[in-house]
């Protein structure tokens, strides 16, 4: 006998990028931080005592909330809700303001999870194709739909609209406007101002990237409070444990540490771009901690990306995927990983004749 | 303008008990342990890195959950999920075996969560009234529906379903049963050999009480891997983050701790029923770290609550639902907490001619 749901009988879930538990592979692939967290996190986490463990965390991170209205210059911690890992507040997103049925709205490429959540809902995913320079199309600015996921930057192009057009689009859209800003602390500019401009607009962070602790799940989503107040109704009472929040304390405190770690990647996001462009890749200047390397050639991208890990045990991420199979999406690393990666590449693509 | 769905527009969240922050509170209200846990938690918690802190963690927890279906005497992984508290297994058995509008069935009283879950899954919760001695009625192993929450042993009357009815129910009911074994540490027997023996059985466990990992957000759930699968498809990618993974792994493996930790909280469990009995309260022996003590008298239990908070500083939980609104909920806590307890009752009772 079958128990699960019609609308789930072929559904595949999201497929993380692969964590391979052999040591010594350089893994480009989830774009994780090359760096470690702060030192104040494991501080903070070795601090904790037994009480920590055995009683019920904070429902509602009240504490964090707080800090991060400080730091993110909001009205207040009624402006942000915490969840275990942005993963969860963007499932959550649909729940709270999308009726199964509904259509929700996004630019392709982007994010590939949001297409998997969709489809969790029951909901249409209306993909707006961006155009050869993979900008929005001009009609973009006059969709409608339940709500919209706005990547910026952008995955996996690592671009950043224009602010002012994202300002264009969340004035004329009718519905939620998600703004996705995973990878804003490595890009020029962000739209944490948004929230308090636009009654429909939600912005979301995650600590998994620049703050290096993808391993504790740590995600916050600001928007004015009567949107807040949708996400507290159905999320689960305790969905943040104890530990987590403690550490994402600990690491949005520590600012100073943060951007140093984010300058670095950066900086190595420079050179590796150079390094790419010399060996054929066409690549956009990248406002996240990644890059989208295009290659034309032969071997094609696919090969590339197969005789990385086999031979040289280097994982980047292949999509075999519309505009994007012939491209590798590359995470930045440490300078010595980068080094390892274009020695790499010389070597497969100077095999090539 | 509202963005909220129509279906949550009176929806108020499920209310979890107090958590007060000052110092001196005795805590017999959420029914969390009294004791630590195992001291092999803390020690794997601090062996962590910094790269446990920095790397995404394993999306599907498989060392947790191949340690777990040894202890639990399943045939392996493949029978069990792991999840961010057993709230959100909770939460994901209804989507991913309900659909909205379907009935879902529960016996009364029981744990108040169900009622949130299929609110806000906006199934239907069907209540079952147990009798007078808190039994099923006859008619209960006729019931036809999608899902039903059978918890066992049951909150908040503490009592267990005898396992001969459990297996009756399993065999007639047509839908899912979730076994809830929350509490099943503190209790005769368990049901954990149902998920080789019905296909459609569910049996889930928490590490927030015998375990005393509350704030580190642990759940476990065991079904035959077609019913796991469908968990899969739907949960989100990384739901377990990598500390409370470390923390529930050093946990399981101190079967002896856990074991004289619940036998403490059951000798201290009987000696104050005892005393509650010799105070004039109705109380059930109990199968769970909680006692349902009914009373009759003056002043009422819900004065009595406000009393032991107000003036005692003791937090006890009392529900204002029908059948429940004459008794208090207390957790068993540490001998010293019980006997300030049953000191604050005489004093409030006794005041009250």
């Amino acid at each position: 006998m079958a128990f699960g749901r019609k609308i789930y009988e072929e559904l595949e879930g999201y497929t993380p990028g692969e964590q391979p538990k052999e040591p010594g592979v350089i893994k480009l692939n989830t774009n994780e931080n090359p760096y470690p967290p702060s030192p104040r996190v494991l501080e903070a986490l070795q601090a904790l005592s037994a009480d920590n463990a055995r009683r019920y965390p904070d429902p509602v991170a009240a504490p964090l909330r707080r800090v991060c209205a400080e730091i993110y210059g909001l009205p207040g911690e009624e402006w942000l809700i915490a969840g275990n890992g942005m993963d969860e507040l963007l499932a959550l997103v649909l729940r709270a303001f999308v009726d199964p049925g509904d259509t929700v709205l996004a630019l392709y490429p982007t994010y590939s999870l949001y297409e998997v959540l969709c489809r969790i809902h029951d909901c249409q995913l209306r993909y707006i194709d961006a155009d050869e320079n993979w900008q929005p199309p001009e009609s973009f600015y006059e969709e409608k739909a339940r709500l919209c996921f706005l990547t910026r930057p952008n995955a996996p192009t690592g671009l950043a609209l224009d602010r002012a057009l994202v300002e264009k689009f969340c004035t004329n859209f009718p519905g939620i406007v998600v703004i996705d800003e995973a990878y804003v602390d490595f890009a020029d500019d962000h739209c944490m101002d948004f929230p308090e401009r636009f009654e429909n607009v939600i912005v979301m962070r995650t600590f998994s990237k620049s703050y290096s602790l993808a391993g504790l799940r740590i995600g916050i989503a600001a928007a004015n409070p009567a949107l807040i107040r949708e996400f507290m109704k159905i999320k689960d009472s305790y969905n943040m444990n104890a530990w987590s929040q403690e550490a994402a304390l600990a690491a949005v405190q520590d600012q100073e540490y943060m951007h140093q770690s984010a300058e670095r990647v950066r900086k190595t996001r420079k050179h590796l771009r150079e390094q790419l462009l010399d060996l054929g890749f066409t690549v956009h200047p990248s406002q996240t901690n990644f890059l989208l390397a295009h290659w034309a050639g032969t071997p094609s991208a696919a090969e590339i990306f197969e005789t990385l890990r086999r031979d040289h045990h280097i994982l980047v991420r292949y999509f075999n995927h519309r505009r994007l199979d012939n491209a590798l999406r590359i995470t930045i690393g440490t300078d010595e990983e980068c080094a390892a990666l274009v020695h790499a590449l010389q070597r497969i693509i100077g095999d090539r004749g």
